[in-house]
């Protein structure tokens, strides 16, 4: 299991500082839309010059133009790139086609899907499928993501589907998430917005690491 | 009834360098998602200082984060800035009480909706609403965007929506698509790759002109 750090709405210098803090802690290294729309491609080669053993993802949240768009960011050293699981399949396949030809992944985010075509996206299973509860959704309408059961809507580990999970996941939140075996957990303001980010990391882990002892998940 | 013109695909000077071969046949000037992919924001601004006088409109295809998002383009200089209509209800909300304090207008694209969502979107009707059909259903899949009759989808212009148009859209094809009365043709790569743009805009112009003149629409 990886932790996904997600770094949005501040500068890439800002971005590469947090990113180093808590490095020892974190697997993946989200270079999120923010950053992406405001800085542009520099943000993720930042990002990766900075940190060129970690796995970076450029949360591009494509829509359309897949292949251009992929290209662009695995030309700028990313190593897995987002794609909204709510747009055309044409533009998921032709994600999925780029990054192969890079040696790349993709994660689909599942936000605002039906549970029919999350069913529809399971053909994708050399992609990671995340569970997405946005900023939007937490911030204006108060949600999170939390206490998820085994089966969320059309999605279910037990597939065998690699998964992630996003949207406001504290340390209190996690255990329950962590009974769907997720491949990826993506954690932002709970370490960024942390007193002690590096602490906030280390704690995370450790509930990971116990909730693995327990066997919970394999 | 306004040309927008769609800049994507090339850098920020070829951007300019092209809206100003065109700019007396075109209203509108569309900053790409593919150039704030990898420009950033830098690109909003420096084609609001080429074209001071033009409407920007910012092709940001928000779904997440909409206010942080819609305050980067409008602070850059964007007049307009898209959100895609199947996100969240709670981000096309925040786009809109956004480009209210700015003063600016949102573009609700409807790429992959759902006549439901399209039908949901109404409520929005102080947004442009436009029908889409994606560079990747045009370039992977053949579609384009032709023949859409007065009613497309959820859609209708007789309810008095503002409504823009964007798929491939050719002097070909335009004839058919002004029954639906749009507010906004958009426009890429039939001006932009063109042998001569200001020609191939001129002749868009006309048959714009054209039909208006033929009462088709009002």
């Amino acid at each position: 299991m990886n932790i996904q750090l997600a770094l949005d709405r501040m500068t890439i210098q800002e971005a590469v500082d947090m990113a180093r803090i808590v490095q020892d802690e974190v697997d993946w290294i989200e270079v999120g839309t923010s950053l992406i729309k405001e800085f542009g491609m520099d943000s993720v080669k930042e990002l990766k010059r900075a940190f060129p053993d970690k796995t970076i993802v450029a949360d591009m949240k494509t829509f359309d133009n897949a292949k251009y768009e992929f290209e662009l960011c695995f030309n700028a050293g990313a190593d897995v790139a987002t794609v909204m699981g709510a747009a055309p399949l044409v533009t998921v396949e032709t994600c999925m086609e780029t990054a192969a030809r890079f040696g790349a992944q993709v994660m689909i985010d599942l936000l605002h899907t039906s549970t029919e075509q999350q069913n529809t996206l399971h053909q994708f299973n050399d992609a990671v499928h995340c569970i997405h509860v946005s900023k939007d959704e937490q911030e204006q309408a108060g949600h999170q993501l939390k206490n998820v059961s085994r089966q969320a809507g059309g999605v279910r580990a037990d597939e065998g589907l690699k998964l992630a999970m996003a949207g406001g996941i504290t340390l209190e939140s996690l255990p329950g998430l962590m009974l769907l075996k997720p491949h990826v957990v993506i954690i932002g303001s709970a370490i960024t917005k942390a007193a002690d980010p590096r602490q906030a990391a280390f704690q995370i882990r450790q509930v990971m690491n116990e909730q693995r002892e327990r066997r919970i998940y394999g």
